[in-house]
């Protein structure tokens, strides 16, 4: 493909770990937020590169890159609302709305919603904020700790798939509530080998809008909740997308 | 004020009941959704009002018409995100992200989301879809349901508003998470007249984050959660805005 990035710019990209401080506001802009990953915590990361550099900088979370990298390459090419999850030690969530990052002071934090559990599951979670949230039941880590097994080597028919699934499903009927995205991608180490838990995901979906809302995207499901198309290359390519915005957003403020 | 509207064009603007198809797409653009209200299921509103008078239309839920009032001259007055809540015979929500009104294939339908409910409380719900979704916990006809007692008449320490304040705060737990709004107005008849209920509602968000979201916006809620600035007037002055609004999107393209 040609290089989306304008080269006599040489704009920076960068798609960073969260939380982030990313939507600007008191000389925050560009920091890591708060985080247990030590020594990271209030670190400027925008300003200390592209300061050096003196280029433009784009910078956002990893997975709203990869989201904006899907959007123009990948599995939502060509949609303007659409949502791009992750699960994987955590749960990441890019929300595109109307062709952009959506998020107020902050970018989504989906993966910290209190879902309603699968009848008869009171396994209390592992999120040490909120126990049974979606990161407390459908990461890699959570599902290490429910069944005492790593993820990856439990079997196609373990029960916790069916808890994952449900989980994942009350996501998915969050976003078709919220933001209406025109498709849904899913990925992630914890998904992307079991193209079994789509189908699994869908018919959660399903069952809990119960009918409610109508859409031509709701009719096909199929097509609706689906892996996203960079593969490993959605990291990278959102790097790009977030680089080429920056270059863009100069040029327009020139 | 001055009338926001530029006489010489006089466009429409229809703030409905919804469900709509108010996001264009194959000649539904601007039809009632399917709908229990007798004789409106698919009824074209907007070509058939706007066509006959020859104006630019602008069509939206009465909710989103009411926010993006909320937004220029009312309670989030200044704001690019932010959420407008209403509490009545149902629960509305109108999303606004980037300073526009947010939904993919259709508006917001966030009073349909299913909430975790407060410890020990079972009670089945009133919604016909979806049992105890928000929307079969909060309404006025789901707090008579529940308590053989219109909404109306219940006394401020009737037990079921813990129910409304924990329910209400799972809402704004979600929209915090989704887009991030730096403000949400809650109005409507179950919430107009009972201003103690914000201060329920803030300490069930609080709880429910517990800790783990940090922004400005989040560290004095009671500028966070707050009432709406128009009152009776954000209806008519959001078919306003979407009047103006309709007018302005003509300009642009003609």
């Amino acid at each position: 493909m040609a290089c989306p990035v304008r080269r006599h710019r040489r704009p920076l990209g960068i798609g960073s770990f969260g939380p982030l401080e990313a939507r600007g506001g008191a000389g925050k802009y560009g920091r890591i937020a708060a985080t247990s990953k030590p020594g990271w915590s209030n670190t400027g990361v925008a300003d200390r590169l592209g300061g050096r550099l003196g280029v433009p900088v784009g910078f956002a979370t990893d997975v709203e890159g990869a989201a904006l990298a899907e959007g123009r390459w990948g599995a939502a090419r060509g949609l303007d609302d659409f949502a791009y999850v992750t699960v994987g030690t955590g749960v990441g969530v890019g929300l595109i709305v109307a062709g952009a990052r959506a998020g107020g002071f902050g970018h989504p934090e989906l993966g910290y919603i209190r879902v309603v559990r699968k009848a008869g599951d009171e396994w209390p979670g592992a999120c040490p904020f909120h126990g049974g949230c979606l990161e407390g039941l459908v990461t890699g880590p959570a599902i290490a700790a429910r069944t005492g097994v790593p993820a990856d080597r439990l079997p196609a028919d373990h029960p916790v798939w069916e808890t994952v699934a449900f989980a994942l499903g009350q996501l998915a009927h969050v976003l078709v509530l919220a933001t209406a995205p025109r498709r849904i991608l899913i990925g992630g180490g914890v998904i992307a080998e079991r193209r079994y838990l789509f189908e699994r995901v869908r018919e959660e979906l399903r069952a809990s809008l119960a009918g409610y809302r109508h859409a031509a995207e709701l009719d096909d499901l199929n097509r609706y909740v689906v892996p996203p198309g960079l593969g490993t290359m959605a990291g990278p390519l959102g790097a790009l997308a977030l680089a080429a915005d920056a270059a863009a957003a100069h040029e327009r403020s020139r």
